[in-house]
């Protein structure tokens, strides 16, 4: 071993314009810093309940089981289907982009029935739809995507499909990944059983908790179980007694991701939600004129389109990645293709969280202005 | 929302001595505050590599397969159970503790046919006493611990172990949580076949990731596996591919979590495996003798006896959590009490990594000395 090849750690100051990580507000990465803790300290038990108080303030909900998971989003979305599934159960999944895919693997995973309902990548669904489906059939989960990273596209009627889901029996699980924090999620309002996030997102605290809350619906599915949840890390009838008032020693929480959520969820609290959601919004449309002035046609129509994630067509003739290239090499803006049926189609533009600002949105628009205007 | 009920973060500079976390050194706090880049950026993608290989110096192994898991040490226990087990597999867990329970309790989740051997919470087994039950049955895996954190030993003659496994068929998974980085941990001299971490104990990372390292023979078990993995985000096929070369999407790294291991593995280079063991034992053997001096005898004998950990008996009469309560409010000092059945019986006292010091041995044995000297 020779240390010495190990240099300091100096990565480039990138400007995070991608599906995320978006970028942490010093205050953030301050907080990340602070000296640690014991895990059963009467402090950090203090801050657990901070913690689980502000994430309820953002989810809009009174849910008492509301914690972040110590796993990045896709343990999230792993948590949300493993705990109100058993073998045999059946789900439907909505599928019109990457992360709907995901939900119907990590479902089969854990012995469902799964139904596919499937639209091409970057279109919504109709709640209509949806109710077709679940005439047909009783299933015990309705599974989607509210904000698909992989394609821009906003699922809307989320209130709507809950009434349906629960009109015959089903409990409605939301991907709420890139839409937490930076538009409306409104669990209790709109009759969401089951959510999780990412802190990585619209939250802007680093990659590493994933956001989560189960509606008294969802949490009495999960003490009726018959058989125990299959999986010991994300199994929330040992996490509800961690993180509840009986503080069951279960995981050791990650500490320092912890203070850093605490403090981004406190950013949010202190901007308000409402206001935040109108900077999302306001920086987004900055963003669609300016791409449209650049003749760049976007994915998704106005009606179903994310303002925290933008997805501009590939114009003909452009290689996608030589252009991303040169907005990292020559003005560290990082932003991201697309993938699946969408690869080389489009980029993938955030504006999420702290990285929301005008300025971003200027500087992106100059510097894509140039490198379209002078190909390599 | 009230935000201004949630104060600056500002918890007391505490001094780590439990079991974990441990303290972080300075230089691991400033790389956490790192700003972030992205997880696909060329400069992450390098940082990973660097990871890896820091990891598998600290392992002191060639395993290709090295890896930080994205959750605590308990999700690195589940993804070394997981991943190598299939429907009916028999499983030998030898338990003398919580950790060793634990094991069981997972390797049962995933449907293994899991036997037991026992011994009583602080001893350690023979060898031989596990070559007696591989005798009788084919088992798949054989998992134990090498550092019992709810009890003070150190399990002995691991590559005896390893070797009667390995005769036998079996492979061996060795929990090293309380061992990595602060006594000596020889994947490969040992034989050892999947061994995981926590990143919140020796190593003075936070708590947030698990390291782990398979073998060429347990990665070649988990390529003949005849059913998929039965969890998603443990899955080490999708990790694998994540880490390795074709860099395959699966989850979003944990930036910053990823900055601070870099760093707090790059100090264990600095420092060297040897002088840092030594550092452990002599502070260890420094904190024996004044614990002795005080009256406090040792639940483990010397030759079993974790330098990482250390276990000392609560003496009659006294209030063991009135001590710690103490420790704590009037010196900032955390040790922990024990529990199962050794609740009430003695305390946890750990220094590891960057808490193991002597300065914090000597304040320790002063406060220790005072409270027992002086009972509120």
């Amino acid at each position: 071993m020779q240390p010495r090849q190990y240099t300091d750690l100096d990565p480039s100051p990138r400007i995070l314009l991608g599906p995320g990580p978006s970028m942490a507000s010093p205050r953030v990465l301050r907080a990340l810093g602070t000296p640690l803790v014991g895990h059963l300290d009467p402090q950090f038990l203090a801050l657990m309940d901070e913690v689980q108080k502000l994430l309820r303030y953002v989810f809009q909900t009174e849910n008492e089981l509301t914690i972040p998971i110590s796993g990045t989003g896709s343990a999230g979305m792993e948590a949300s289907l493993c705990n109100f599934i058993e073998k045999g159960d059946r789900v439907l999944v909505a599928i019109n982009g990457y992360f709907g895919e995901r939900l119907y693997q990590m479902a089969g995973l854990y012995g469902a029935q799964v139904d596919r309902l499937e639209k091409p990548w970057g279109q919504v669904f109709d709640p209509v739809e949806i109710e077709a489906v679940l005439k047909d059939k009783k299933y015990k989960l309705v599974a989607l995507v509210h904000a698909e990273t992989s394609t821009g596209a906003l699922q809307p009627g989320i209130p709507e499909i809950a009434a349906v889901a629960h009109k015959h029996g089903a409990l409605l699980v939301l991907d709420t990944v890139t839409s937490l924090g930076g538009l409306p999620v409104e669990i209790d309002a709109w009759g969401v059983d089951v959510a999780y996030s990412g802190t990585q997102k619209c939250l802007s605290a680093p990659p590493g908790l994933a956001p989560l809350t189960v509606s008294p619906r969802a949490r009495q599915a999960l003490r009726s179980r018959q058989t125990p949840v299959a999986n010991w890390y994300l199994d929330l009838t040992q996490l509800d007694r961690y993180w509840g008032q009986e503080r069951t020693y279960h995981h050791t929480a990650p500490i320092s991701m912890n203070y850093a959520l605490r403090e981004a969820l406190r950013l949010v609290a202190e901007e308000g939600l409402q206001a935040r959601f109108a900077r999302h919004r306001a920086n987004a449309e900055l963003l669609w004129d300016g791409l449209e002035a650049l003749d760049l046609s976007l994915l998704v129509p106005a009606q179903n389109r994310l303002p925290t994630l933008t997805t501009p067509r590939v114009p003909p003739g452009v290689d996608e990645l030589a252009v991303r290239r040169r907005l990292l090499n020559d003005f560290n803006i990082e932003i991201a293709g697309g993938f699946g049926p969408l690869k080389g189609q489009i980029w993938r533009i955030g504006l999420m969280g702290f990285s929301s600002r005008g300025e971003n949105v200027l500087l992106l628009l100059a510097a894509l202005g140039q490198i379209l205007s002078k190909p390599a």
